[in-house]
């Protein structure tokens, strides 16, 4: 799409929600704002009540009054449809809308997000609010972007109701072509007697005695993505309709703890991709979490620009114990955003709420106002973020692709799996832990992206994989790559069933290996390898059909079968990691294979310093973020300028990043 | 009020329930009741369905007996409403006075409390019982006090269904004066699009799908204590007309365990205070929750008498796992709560029950019958509460206050709040575990109670405080007091709004510090301090603001930041205490605090004796409770009487305390 | 009963359920299972839906061909009543007979066993179609015997929907005689105001707001077990009707993890008892709860012919993590049930699902094919069983037996107990290891069962028992045996009344102890033992009335008092052994007793190794099962043979059991 976001450099603001503060309290937010850099805000998220009264009865004076003071004071609009959070008035009216959780539970209003996906009612209340706010605001000067509803999913992901379950079957019936006979068959309803003779029999997945039947699960986690995708489509269209010039986004949750939506299908909907982000209190490395997943919505932007749009000064709310951040860290964790290709950085919220459920959250501005480290640090990055203009629109390179799919994840963690202890998210960062410490460059793929631009393809956890999946994975290294499959991985097709003839099925024959049977190790068990690690949570018999053994178990039920493995497949290599193990080996073994692949660091650094490159048109900015205790040297390329500084570096001499900080420097091509 | 219960003495008896046992055993119960010096039972409690076989017909035939009964052998009733078990055929009848739970569930009848407590149907089924109960026994000669219902809301102390919405709904336009702006500005309804334009809109917080809006939580805390207030205050004066003279109390659950009622605003209600209080089998001291449940049931009745009305001889049966008392435990339990004001003792019950979900529950005659420790030292407990009978009526004296307020509790506990790990009950037993080591007496107050007559007020965990009890507590400070606040207090007003412009926000000016931001600690973490102790649970980034640094962090990421502050205040001194300092540097802090507010503790004595005084109109009671393995000497006055012995203690001779017993000491004034 | 099952030497099979394959599999199918000697399989059980398409409407064109095609190949049919899964179409026609919780959530269907078994459309479809299958095959060649529907009670014990509640009043009101005030009296309803004045208000122990009624609990586990069995007497009858010679079963589940089924009621209508049994994963020593299940079915059974109906040949698919066999494991798990008693042995499932909840379940074909170890082991089994035929319908002998009683188990673990870490099956299991470590063969019996033919007595838990139990028990004591009683047993009749005067109750005169007051331990506690031993769980203040001390306390609040006693009583012996004592004191501790009692083991073995009897009608069958990691020597007596190798063993020379191995020795008598 080719509408663009007219911010000027780096998008800089938050969250501003002054509805919920006396207007005297206004004037100081755009002065402060000013004061702090920030150059484009998000507004009327949660303002549905207040804009619409009654039914069809609105009030725009407030929006109207905030709009102008904000393009008074030079200060663009994210301006978003307030579709997460219906009033009450709409509830009362139409009780049918509420969600019905698994065991039948209809949930009620009194916090947000709390309505049917699938109800008629609510999407013509949000399609109409969404319709006069696009009419009334399609040529606002305050108004660069729509921000399309918030976090969709967040906590309405499934809805078990009877309308959701009239919604599914129309889904399903689109998806099977009206004919039952081949759901009965993808669903595999011989199984337990569990065949269907109507549509009219099929229901959500609803809490049952026993397991219910796992492909009908994973339909309907792909049905419930979908039927959100569906309302942001509608009400993308209709503001589409009333400004087709102007950008729209909705906020991602590509986080440690979201897995509702299948983002791969809804990043093409969007002109500009975003994401909200938080650390998690009890991860002592958050700085990976952050890398993670800007590589992966990077990744799902593919061309179009991505911002994030929440993050948080200091703590949250919303864990048991909600960590502050420590000196430096808000301005490392920001522009490590912006180091994996983030062309904005803001912030849930602009100023810290004194009500609500989200009081004790941080935000721009906190409680203590002015006279505070926040706002000292908020401000810094404001002139932070003006000094990296020129790095907008430049892009990430790699030459390693790891595959990320939803349909895996989902699959994976559906109950009766030979280990509930395997985790799909925990195995990519598992991978992706010795690759960032090493400054390797990483995009996320799905199976059947193109890789040809990969040296190295990684797919530490794909139990489900479909045909074309397979093929592509399996072709790329035929076709000269390397890849490496971790434990567990095509197991199983798109519908669930399982790739008979042994294991790991899709992967057999690229692989050179087959195992007749899974050694799933129990909690606090670990067995030795031959290389001299240990390794935990996975172990299968795996037999040689081609390949070598790189790794054997020396200890356990399976001493002398191998545990890792590494075949000529093609013109290309393929590797088998068939367990999980420990931290240093994994290292060892991913830098063997890097290797092998021939992908280099993107510089080679002291501990603790991650490395990450942007690349411009002419011109390569090399991101340097010291996460340890002790200043670190770093060489870079002639010619080079320190963009935080503004300072030149002279030829030869190495970038030095002071400990805890972080250095920008431009490397001309 | 004036009714005076007419019981001579110190009370001793239990609950009595007669009517689960063959009339051929209640000879042997009133036999062995007059050997154990039972002067008092609480009978009736569960025998509604008894009493009304069907709706207003009435058979009072086997409680005419049971009372004639009592009254031939000198043994006083607390005649009970039977209202906290309604009859099977009463739901059968009103099953929409089945409580609702918060998931929409509605619970059934089989057990006990189980009902809502804003049915119409159930109010006016239990004022109908307590009117014809009460006309009948008005002047019956057995009848010396109403026990009205049972432990309110120990199962049934919120109820969600429409009913009760409808009650609380009620509530608010009181509370709120009909005006509906008022109550969206104190829930801060902006927030989320929560704005209410019909009071019909409003709704209990049931689940929903993110987080409630904590004001309308807390508003629903107050409600439902409010809502069974409003109980009892009917059937009190139905009872009332038909009584006058008849005091009337209803058993409160000061203990680990409950937090469902605002006792402040019951306890002027009744005539006698009475307290049901259970040992956590878990506790390894559960002495110190004697003593602290006992001075706050003590400082609740204010100056009405109060008594332990359920207690147990032995194990309980509704924890996981029930431990026995040891040896002299039982004793010393009850002369504990004796120490601490209470003018009678009774157990959870007479005559353990053979059937019934209360069966393993201990009693005053165990299963085994006479021939059995527990009920020789029942025997002796009314021996020695033959000896104390002067002790009535006496009164504790205390120097110290300790605030104490189930709205800042509620507040403190909802969801998002920094951290889940702060917990109101346990930072209050925290402080007060060194004052009661070291025998320094205590009240609770409120946060806007007298407090002219302490020399120092210590405020552990007041999260929420209104204007009037700030202006309270730093009055009493700055008028020459001395005031010690624990961390997270002032934070919020009445209305759950945080209080702007730094941390302890209402406390701020008065503590001489500012905080810009929360530091909360995850489980498992410590810090260091300066004066060589550790830290958990709670940090904070503490400015000086007049205030001087006591202790100081020597780790962590506030390395040099004050720990524990302390600011002269007008003519007095404050204390903040910004964290959670180990048990030892706790006891350090607080004796220097004390010491320098002039505060002394009751008695000197050996580790593991505690001293408690209860004052007389010409003698002191001075109660010594050895809980420890050695016999111990404690210093008396002159002219002192041992009474549980009835031996004189020559003058200059300390008193002798043998390991686990108890002395109660007379000493003239 | 007379009808016997027409299968060759051991039964040697699985589950078949061809309907999920396509035929063009099920000629492999067969001819793989002849080559693994499989002579019986169970087909049908999942059926139903492709059976009945629509209400009335059958196809049984599937069926047979399936029945023909093993009847060709010399299989066997064990051919099951479909009714364990409705139909989606079922449900639609009948949402009411979808079961209700104790929350009151309606499950829905979707897996499997969710119907409530008191639902008429439930029980008139299921007999509907178990009578049109009787018929049909009632003469068919190939069907030897009615596998009445599938592990009843698996997911759907209990359901308290109204259509139950009805039926559990019809089934008070049968086992009352029609009389309330003796329902009240049982259940002791004069506690709580519970009394009922009409049966109809009697409702299941739906989810309360405090603990139910203990004895209406109980009564509800029996009704439930109850009025499955009714739904298993109506399916037999029908299918007796049709085919008055055919012998017919339905799977047990005896095994750690179900309690719902009283299975000594069941047990007497089958003609052929089966049982499924599993492995738990994270158990160290799964072969002792193979052992123990054996044992139990086998003494369930009585003379009837026992099988094992499913086992797993590798991993299950629904524990957290999914244990693989070790090498010989599969083996030794399959002879060990059959040393137990078995005259079969079957999986689930012949072959592994590619679809379907169970799809990572092991079976006998794995997803690998024969290319596999399991299957290796699977044809080699079935060798192994074809020597073994001459085994079949040899007996068990044994001078132990053992208390096994589900009332007490299901009243032992009721709420509020004691202590809630007393659990039934763990105190068995703990008294049962030192005795299988020893070889000593082991019964299980009823409360009141013939005991004549025993030496030794156990009771290691029996809180309920009534007058027959404890006559029966009591009298084989004084009648000259020796009987040995688990603390906490006896404590309640059959109504759960709490026997009075001392415990345990209903053996106290026997034991010659009387005990005044339980102190169960904490978790993590432990006190110590005279005999140099420890205990934890429990502790009780025992009084020696006739008894001698065996072991005393020597920590803890009970020093000096007696742990373990001993009494002579009558012409017998009792013991009470009245704490839980560390693994190697309880194992001497049975030893003694069991010397004293003159019983004998099986046959002395080292180590690991595992020694069980058949006895047949001219000589006795040795099981010989080696645990350890080294070959074994086991002495045998003369002219014995090897069965499993066809080998003579050399008079006075040792069988020798290689390490993981199993022996099977004729011994001729």
């Amino acid at each position: 799409m080719s509408r663009t976001l007219k911010v000027p450099g780096i998008a800089y603001g938050g969250d501003y929600n002054p509805e919920q503060w006396p207007e005297e309290v206004w004037a100081e937010d755009v002065r402060l704002m000013r004061e702090a850099g920030v150059n484009m805000v998000s507004v009327n998220i949660f303002a549905w009540a207040l804009l619409e009264p009654s039914e069809g009865t609105y009030d725009f004076s407030r929006l109207d009054r905030i709009l102008a003071l904000l393009h008074e004071n030079g200060i663009a609009a994210d301006l978003a449809t307030p579709t997460a959070a219906p009033p009450a008035w709409f509830f009362r009216a139409h009780p049918e809308a509420l969600p019905v959780d698994k065991d039948g539970r209809t949930l009620s209003y009194g916090s947000r997000q709390t309505f049917c996906p699938s109800s008629p009612a609510y999407r013509e209340a949000a399609l109409r609010i969404a319709r006069v706010l696009g009419e009334r605001y399609a040529d606002h000067p305050a108004v660069v972007m729509w921000h399309v509803h918030n976090e969709y999913g967040c906590h309405n992901g499934e809805c078990y109701c009877d309308t959701s379950a009239a919604a599914f079957r129309v889904w399903l019936r689109k998806k099977y072509g009206d004919d039952l006979a081949a759901l009965n068959d993808a669903w595999g309803t011989t199984f337990w007697s569990q065949w269907y003779y109507d549509w009219d029999e099929i229901i959500p997945p609803r809490a049952t005695g026993a397991v219910p039947n796992p492909t009908h699960q994973l339909d309907w986690r792909r049905f419930c993505s979908d039927e959100l995708l569906s309302l942001l489509k509608a009400e993308r269209e209709v503001l589409l309709e009333a400004a087709p010039d102007t950008p729209a986004t909705t906020n991602f949750m590509v986080m440690y703890n979201f897995d509702k939506l299948d983002y791969w299908r809804w990043a093409p909907e969007l002109d500009v991709v975003s994401n909200d982000h938080y650390l998690q209190s009890t991860d002592p490395e958050s700085e990976i979490d952050i890398a993670l997943s800007g590589d992966l919505v990077r990744s799902l932007a593919g061309g179009a620009p991505w911002l994030l749009m929440e993050h948080s000064t200091g703590a949250v709310n919303w864990q048991p114990v909600n960590r502050a951040k420590t000196a430096g860290e808000l301005r490392r964790n920001a522009l490590a955003h912006v180091a994996r290709g983030a062309d904005g950085i803001a912030y849930f919220q602009w100023r810290a709420a004194k009500a609500g459920a989200e009081q004790w959250h941080s935000a721009m501005l906190p409680h203590a106002g002015t006279d505070s480290q926040i706002w000292r640090d908020v401000v810094a990055l404001g002139a932070d973020l003006g000094s990296l203009a020129e790095v907008r629109g430049s892009r990430g390179v790699a030459e390693v692709a790891v595959v990320w799919d939803w349909n895996a994840w989902w699959a994976l963690e559906l109950p009766s799996q030979p280990s509930a202890e395997v985790r799909f998210q925990g195995l990519i960062r598992t991978w992706y832990e010795p690759l960032w410490r090493s400054g390797v460059a990483v995009d996320f793929v799905r199976p059947d992206a193109d890789l040809s631009a990969y040296k190295l393809v990684l797919a530490p956890s794909l139990y489900l994989v479909d045909e074309a999946g397979k093929a592509n994975l399996t072709d790329f290294a035929s076709g000269g790559g390397v890849l490496a499959v971790g434990f567990h991985s095509g197991a199983v097709d798109e519908n669930c069933h399982i790739r008979l003839g042994g294991y790991p099925g899709a992967f057999r024959e690229a692989l050179g290996v087959r195992t007749d049977e899974l050694f799933p190790l129990l909690p606090g068990d670990a067995v030795e390898l031959s290389d001299g690690g240990t390794a935990t949570l996975w172990s299968e018999r795996v037999a040689l059909a081609g390949a070598e053994a790189v790794t054997s178990y020396t200890s356990g039920p399976l001493t002398g079968t191998p545990a890792v493995t590494r075949h000529t497949y093609g013109s290309g290599t393929t590797w088998y990691v068939a367990t999980l193990p420990d931290p240093t080996t994994l290292a060892s073994l991913l830098s063997r294979i890097r290797e092998e692949a021939g992908v280099e660091p993107v510089r080679t650094t002291p501990e603790g310093v991650e490395a990450v490159l942007r690349r411009g048109p002419d011109a390569d900015y090399l991101f340097l973020i010291n996460h340890g205790e002790e200043d670190a040297d770093v060489e870079v390329a002639p010619r080079a300028v320190e963009l935080l500084t503004g300072e030149k570096i002279e030829d030869g001499v190495p970038a030095r990043v002071a400990a805890g900080g972080v250095a920008v420097v431009r490397e001309p091509r």
